[in-house]
């Protein structure tokens, strides 16, 4: 039996380690981008070392950034006394995507975890927490996943900064467009006693 | 509304036009990478430079190949006489995977196809009429896909090569650990019109 060519196996043992993929599709993948070298497979090659070479963790609120600082944190418009906790820079763009958010965020690139040994130095919360004087902070809301990690991380930092700033959290309720009959009891349990009069 | 770095973008902007993923999944992956610089991202555009410097295409046979023959047009003990066409890479790399097949392969990299402009050149069936007698080949094997352009084309290398060479096609019938009722009524048909005494 032949093998394909070492770089190809290389290349395809990489690409089924992304999230989302195995080996199967990887190797579509890569047969994809050997078809198609010169549109498909060098473009990616040279956005892949342009990232490499310029992205890194804003030093301030850990967000993508091509320089110290993210273009968020440089934006002085975003100013505006809030900080956004959110665990994950995925998460960091979804709350952009709803421009309904005018200020400034933390990523916490993960939520405490004992069992992974995740503690609050490795979240940056001594670095959030020095952040609320140093930027005139009045109000850190918590937009942490509703799992069960994300609201004992949620709880801590609430207590964490209790006292020193106003802290709030993201509503629960039912989704936008979202059906009763296909919602879980929860939602519907917590939505109803979020009720509010019309 | 911020956006992400313009290398960020672009890279999940190609990443997103991968057979498989859309731009949910590559912005996830992007971000998978983005975090793990070190593991991940670095390694990964390594691997596709060094596909994009030495992956080309086997003059004889269409195979991927890292000289101007792949491993399998190179290998005297492949030499038996027969050649397997196939459409595609993945199909050849399928065959192999089966150890079932010790000759040389004739990748058409596509089908016939008078909507997309596919003529008799562009699968390299010339070149295919000319290994034959250049190389004694006694059976062509058709491995195509049992699609309409898959069988379509069989049959045009079918009457291409009639009278000089055997030509064979894979056996159609019930996949090994196949459930009948789980199964196309064209695959039982031709199943049960090619059956065999016990």
């Amino acid at each position: 039996m032949s093998r394909p060519p070492s770089s190809i196996e290389a290349l395809i043992e990489l690409m089924a380690r992304l999230p989302g993929l195995g080996p199967r599709s990887a190797r579509r993948v890569v047969l994809h981008l050997v078809r198609r070298r010169g549109q498909s497979l060098v473009p990616l090659a040279d956005a892949l070392q342009a990232v490499a070479a310029t992205a890194r963790d804003c030093v301030t609120c850990g967000n993508i950034a091509t320089e110290d600082e993210c273009d968020i944190c440089r934006d002085p418009r975003r100013a505006n006394g809030l900080i956004c906790v959110v665990e994950d820079v995925a998460d960091l763009w979804a709350m952009e995507r709803t421009q309904a958010f005018a200020g400034r965020y933390h990523v916490l690139g993960g939520t405490l975890s004992a069992l992974d040994a995740v503690g609050p130095e490795d979240l940056g919360l001594p670095r959030l927490a020095a952040r609320i004087g140093a930027e005139g902070i009045t109000e850190v809301i918590l937009a942490l996943n509703a799992t069960l990690d994300g609201q004992t991380t949620a709880h801590y930092i609430a207590d964490l900064l209790a006292g020193r700033v106003r802290v709030t959290t993201l509503a629960q309720g039912v989704p936008v467009g979202g059906e009763l009959d296909y919602l879980d009891d929860g939602t519907i349990g917590a939505a109803l006693r979020a009720r509010k009069p019309v």
